[in-house]
């Protein structure tokens, strides 16, 4: 682990990164679409060091499938005051090859609400980086530009 | 509010979605640079219609000032296994103007962690939608494609 000087900020290793984005229930999706950013609210499991989520048709199907996204899971502890955030980027490939949809199916992957979702994409991670922060108290620890 | 058949999703009218952006403790900031789209956790306040965010020089400011960019919040409702998400899109606008900095450090925007966080962004909402959705219980609810 590295811990800054200036920050009570650290970085964490690859293996408790993925042990957390495996725990967190809600993650996000950044994509681009015709260069505009958007952000999704997405389920999703841990398979094999990708990232597989669920979805409908739609922009957020035109903005992950064949293209870069970053994902996000994050979180507080509020007893220790310190919160995490682990981010994970790489190209977003559809599932079409019907081997890998069923295996997909097999995947613990329950959509977070109950309207169809039939596409599966998968996120082959190029990059994953997390870190924990101590939250800052208030107003005594804002500091002036 | 509209409800369509066909899931329990429900869009939230605009003055909700600001009332959740205005509680929520973080919320998620969505860039691009250089065409690949990233993610990154943030403090913010609602100021006037926009959101505020403050942040170090880095890889998010780039990305954000001077370009659009998608700003959400989102939480979980265990008791009644409803879930919530907001995104504003706008364009992100560094302040730079003494007056606007020192209005801005009136704000009660707390950052995250205790670094040197001198610039402030202000995100100009142009777009601002939310949806509330049911949970999907369990396996019983999860689609065949």
């Amino acid at each position: 682990m590295a811990t800054t000087t200036e920050t009570p900020m650290t970085e964490m290793p690859r293996h408790e990164c993925w042990a957390l984005v495996r725990e967190a229930v809600v993650g996000r999706l950044a994509t681009v679409l015709d260069g505009q950013p958007d952000i999704f609210p997405v389920n999703h499991v841990v398979d094999h060091g990708s990232v597989v989520i669920r979805t409908a048709k739609g922009a957020k199907l035109m903005g992950a499938a064949g293209h870069p996204v970053a994902f996000e899971v994050d979180g507080y502890d509020v007893e220790h005051r310190s919160a995490w955030s682990v981010v994970v980027k790489g190209r977003a490939v559809e599932l079409t090859r019907l081997d890998d949809v069923l295996d997909a199916m097999e995947l613990p992957l329950f959509p977070w609400h109950s309207s169809s979702k039939p596409h599966f994409l998968r996120i082959e991670a190029s990059e994953v980086t997390g870190r924990r922060f101590v939250v800052a108290g208030g107003a005594d620890e804002v500091e002036t530009p």
